[in-house]
């Protein structure tokens, strides 16, 4: 179990520092100035999961320690002196789905061992995951992913779902989480490499 | 007063349900995936309420049951299975309008009842009845409902106004809760029906 | 000390009246009516604290007393009964300039307080000032100050990097707010009268 712990706390800050290079990467399609990049790069990496810890009353995680910032800045820095196209590629795309399966995962987790009803956990999962992008995306003023129509949410869900259902089941802790981030990354790679999607509603 | 509280839970579903609809309808409109529907309808469901809770200090009304998330789910689901078209006429309008009555009211009780200042208790019956709807704009990318013209937070900011006045001038609650309801309700419904609205800034 | 508070208290207000103002300028500038008005003061001149409050899991500022509201709502009135021409000059712009340096300073001291490290709490200063305008600039749908090439959210930063830096340094308190206000309000006056800003990223 220690070892599980090590090991969702090397995904989470892996996750924060995918969310945060893609947040400056925002900032860097605009042209804007570092202290933009930083504040995206934070504002993504950390947004997700804020939202997770003000809604099931835990103490928000980054508050109290200097390294969770200190990694998105990295992020936006890294960003911003090496040349966005670097970037611009399929490989942040697949480390962004590493970050979803992860953090849908890992946040749908955190929820359960607060004490919140499954519903709602499953829901703090999704919204780990997508929220910091959703407001990157609405303050950059572009179509947030919610409206794109492969697949992100889902990825989220999927993973969340798992992580619940398959806890709720009494399956092992490692096990579910494994099992539940590898079928989200694995979803939103489909998405990715496929262009999967749900049926689109028809009037 | 136990009638008084079975009312206010009724009314409390019922206008999560309604507020759920007009979220997923917000997706339907722009032909999305159910799972966006369920987001869009939890978002819009829950929000006003998240927001009122997280600013007066209370535990997030639906993190520690199944139901409230569930009902966002089935609004989802049944927008989704009958056409849009069903309710895009009068008729969401006026459960809106219900909803607004019903969720400014209780939002404003609620805050009263947790110790919060006259003038903050007033703010957050209108923010209960109005956030969520502000935020499924402001993710479907359209115009809020800040911005039209016709009287929607007013409607909000009557019922919210009266619940506090009333209560501050030791009105019996039940009285209280029913006048400034079918106020809010009412001021809403000749916004709809007659297109009340306040005079707009001139230069 | 006292005196320092009491200057403090003076600022907080201060700052809220002005946030405020910008606020309700927003709605006047989109001519919308008296609410509406009252609703932008209120979102933007508390918006940032009451962010950085959440984040602090400090009791939400304005929620326990009047007065807070009642400075915005005055603001909004003020805006509605006088020429909204009266503030399209620079003297509104030079008031939001000291807010903003009052403002980032005190959030970065507030955060110190209540025992958040050094850098969340740098960034407690940062949101405090520029989050209530971000939030009218989304609800307006307008491009947010993130999106304008001159000096903003940077001369927030520099107060409250310099709050956060001297704090550590043991410099004294009084002295320490002084400077870091000083210094920040310096900044974005230059942005102001000479359209100083960072270089942009280039690809």
């Amino acid at each position: 179990m220690d070892r599980l712990t090590a090991t969702l706390t090397v995904l989470d800050y892996a996750a924060v520092a995918v969310f945060g290079a893609t947040g400056a990467l925002a900032a860097a399609r605009r042209k804007h100035d570092i202290v933009t990049f930083g504040f995206f790069a934070a504002v993504t990496g950390v947004g997700g999961g804020t939202l997770r810890d003000l809604l099931i009353g835990a103490p928000v995680f980054w508050v109290h320690t200097n390294a969770t910032l200190i990694i998105c800045i990295a992020a936006a820095l890294l960003v911003w002196i090496t040349s966005r196209h670097w970037f611009a590629g399929k490989a942040l795309l697949w480390f962004d789905a590493a970050g979803l399966g992860a953090y849908a995962t890992y946040g749908a987790a955190k929820a359960l061992a607060f004490g919140v009803a499954p519903v709602p956990a499953f829901v703090m999962g999704v919204l780990t995951a997508c929220a910091g992008g959703i407001i990157r995306d609405v303050l950059a003023g572009e179509p947030s992913i919610l409206m794109r129509p492969e697949l992100y949410v889902t990825a989220a869900a999927l993973a969340s779902g798992l992580l619940v259902g398959l806890t709720l089941l009494g399956a092992p802790g490692a096990l579910t989480v494994g099992l539940a981030a590898i079928a989200g990354f694995t979803l939103r790679g489909l998405a990715i490499s496929r262009g999967l999607s749900l049926p689109a509603y028809k009037d």
